[in-house]
């Protein structure tokens, strides 16, 4: 008869050292194949354990092959056939990862270590990298009662595949949020993404191929540069001039090239926060509709107008179906929702839905019905309010904290809205890393402003958000700035 | 003074009808820039609406340009600045889709129309086509409960911007999954993904470019076999004998020109539920490793071995490092939650967790720290304890009711676990489509063999799935095709 005692103060589980020390039994030969294991009752109350550790242990033991289960019987001892190998050690593989990588063109390696969002905060730190959706002004509560609900209403059809084109409920509530903006889609115009990266990228697989032109503004969102060289595609950047991208220049680059598609952020640009007027908007798209080449449209901050003074959407005024628009939820609210759109011609959309589709069949219907019942009861409207109201003070404080503080030769975008502005020391010759460094050891986080750059600029520059600081904070923050950089 | 009047009556909203009527004022005139309008809790005393009412209305005026506002003050009409052009009329788009989807190489029109999984209940049909874990099986109360706490313990944490490579404590609950399965790997050697689609499409874009040759086994999974197109890749499709992929016939593939990677699904095989003996796994990872060409494992339904009979994954015997391991939730409980893992050596994970950032940024933490929790009170556990019991007696009962039904000269797989077979009707001029549409006219839906088949095959097939019946469905359903065939 089996005798198996557990160390209740050891760190190792009950139900693993039960495990255990029964592969160690078979292995020495101590057990043989055949051979009974007690009942789980008997061994439970023997061990001194609980039923369901035995059950479990068990249950890892028939998994691994080193038991036999008969239904109504006994478990025997079964001896699980041996391959002959060990995993392999950590290191050691086969494969030339590195040389697979550059075969496929995958370039990845010059990517930063993932650091979770707004890390610096609890220190006396004054965090103006994070750019995220402020969470203390998320809806935690509201979001947790329309995901209880829409759970009572229609959980396992929500827990079951979904529409590879988002779900429903979603899609129209996104179709009026986009009226508001101007933009009259239909429904076969609109689909649902996981976040507006995923968009993009679903975007770039359709319109490019390896080795095609991307024009992009320069600086441009740093995220997105990441993405288009995933996609082997050549960056052309165009520089961005006080009232948007220079639209003299890509007038020049249209008429050289042919690129595979433009990339705009017309709505308080990121980095930089700009917002281009209402004629230019218009010229872009024209120079778009003349050459034939798609318009992607991010309008990730489309809900932060807080100022009043911000123009309609490039795809508002798209009559000849030219304009890609790429939309989020995670300048707002939740971005670990991973909730982006797009609304694009119906054909293209089309194509975009198949794409994502074969690539990953649907996103979380759950937390898209959720967020459709958090928009169909005002809840997110009245948390657009609350940080409309918070950002617009947050932001005045950032420009009349620079200009209180910052050391002449400095310059800085002033933007009628949004999350950030760029900030640009004054001394070309400076070391952006360098400078980082020591603004952080005042106290103070940037985000560096190369990865915003298609190509190495010609002087530092720091992107500042206001999204995870409050006014007194970003008082303090400029404060200490000024002093580092005088 | 402004007079508006909301009809109840009407089925456009109230808060639209005066939006839509103050834009009509200013069309016409009636308007003018400047112009006052009522305060809002006076026009919603006014029309006998809800002052939320006309704060939307008001909001959304204002987003279109119409409505002035001033902090403190009064809103007044603006004129938004026309740019002149209403959206694009449907369908008109200077873009020509189709050549670039041609140019780009993307090759999606030949998908069917997406249907919701077990679309046929409630109807008289027996439904053998939808192969989607059971929702009748699943724990939506538990993972209501677990949504909850989680939430309740670290919403806001959990909503923000979540770790690419998963959060940590699923991983954590993944490595303890895969160690129940032999397979033993380091937690930087293991990361999420949106569902096993989704991780199939990271090892494609890390392993293969355009042109390459993939070696598949014929059938193989028809949702593979789309996404292999859509990257571009030449499919060579090796034979399934009745004891997995024919070896042989590989070892000569491998010789001739070398594939970016071989796909198999050594355990369940979808269409026809093969699971390969220990010896077999042994020599396909042999051939791979001497070829040093990386096998991509699809262990989609590892959990669902309720038979006692199942080799381990190839991956746990791999020393080599040539395995890539890809695994699923989505066969056993809420495909919809779209939760995938992968399993490789680390030089490996690093990549496909930098390109997974680069195209996606993260997965959906929540609802990967809601399954964690599941998993770790033993909620999962039970779940598939449920289900081993009840697709046991499915399995069983298909595989007498075939052989009671089925005509002289049909065959069938008889799988040992796992939820579908494939039979394959008597009679190989037979028309697959005809004979699909003559079994759901007798009541039978099943799903056709054709696109499991990298080219096309010599007879008709059909896949049966057991997750959406019961056993006198399954059982109703085996007289009715044996019918129907005979």
């Amino acid at each position: 008869m089996l005798i198996l005692t557990v160390d209740r103060k050891s760190p190792v589980p009950p139900y693993r050292q039960i495990r255990d020390r029964v592969i160690a039994l078979v292995e020495s030969g101590d057990l043989a194949p055949g051979d009974r294991l007690p009942a789980t009752r008997r061994l439970a109350r023997s061990a001194g354990v609980h039923r369901s550790t035995v059950l479990r242990a068990y249950g890892e033991l028939w998994s691994l092959g080193y038991l036999r289960s008969r239904p109504g019987s006994y478990s025997t001892i079964s001896r699980p056939r041996r391959t002959g190998a060990a995993p392999h050690a950590a290191g050691a593989s086969l494969i030339d990862w590195e040389g697979t990588a550059r075969r496929t063109g995958v370039r990845t390696q010059e990517q930063t270590p993932w650091v979770p969002p707004g890390i610096a905060r609890g220190r006396d730190v004054v965090d103006f990298a994070t750019f995220s959706a402020d969470p203390r002004l998320a809806p935690v509560d509201d979001l947790r009662r329309c995901l209880k609900a829409v759970l009572l209403e229609r959980g396992r059809e929500l827990l079951d595949y979904g529409d590879p084109s988002g779900h429903p409920a979603l899609k129209e509530a996104l179709l009026r949020r986009m009226r508001v903006h101007g933009v009259e889609v239909a429904a076969d115009e609109l689909m649902i993404t996981s976040g507006a990266q995923h968009a993009l990228d679903l975007v770039l697989r359709l319109l490019a191929k390896r080795g095609d032109v991307a024009v992009v503004e320069s600086p441009t969102y740093a995220a997105a540069v990441r993405l288009f060289r995933l996609h082997g595609l050549e960056l052309r950047g165009v520089p961005m001039l006080p009232t948007g991208m220079d639209l003299d220049t890509l007038a020049r680059v249209l008429r050289r090239r042919r690129p595979a598609l433009v990339y705009t952020m017309p709505t308080f640009h990121n980095p930089t926060g700009i917002s281009t007027s209402g004629e230019h908007r218009q010229r872009l798209l024209r120079l778009c509709e003349s050459s034939r080449v798609p318009l992607v449209e991010d309008g990730f901050e489309e809900d932060l107008k807080y100022s009043g003074k911000i123009a309609l959407p490039v795809k508002a005024i798209d009559r000849h179906g030219v304009a890609i628009y790429l939309g989020t939820f995670s300048k707002v609210v939740f971005p670990g929702l991973r909730i982006g759109w797009i609304a694009a011609p119906r054909d293209c959309i089309r194509r975009l839905v198949a794409i994502r589709r074969a690539s990953s069949l649907s996103g979380v219907a759950l937390v898209q019905a959720a967020t459709a019942r958090l928009c169909n009861l005002g809840l997110y409207d009245a948390c657009l309010r609350r940080i409309h109201a918070s950002y617009r003070g947050r932001m005045q404080r950032m420009l009349d904290g620079l200009a209180s503080w910052m050391p002449a030769g400095a310059e800085w975008t002033r933007p009628e809205g949004g999350s950030t502005l760029l900030l640009t020391p004054r001394g070309a010759a400076a070391d952006e890393e360098a400078l980082r460094e020591r603004l952080l050891h005042a106290g103070v986080r940037v985000e560096p402003g190369r990865p915003f750059f298609p190509h190495a600029p010609d002087r530092p520059h720091f992107r500042l958000s206001i999204s995870r600081v409050d006014e007194e904070e970003i008082e303090e923050g400029c404060r200490r700035m000024g002093r580092a950089l005088a």
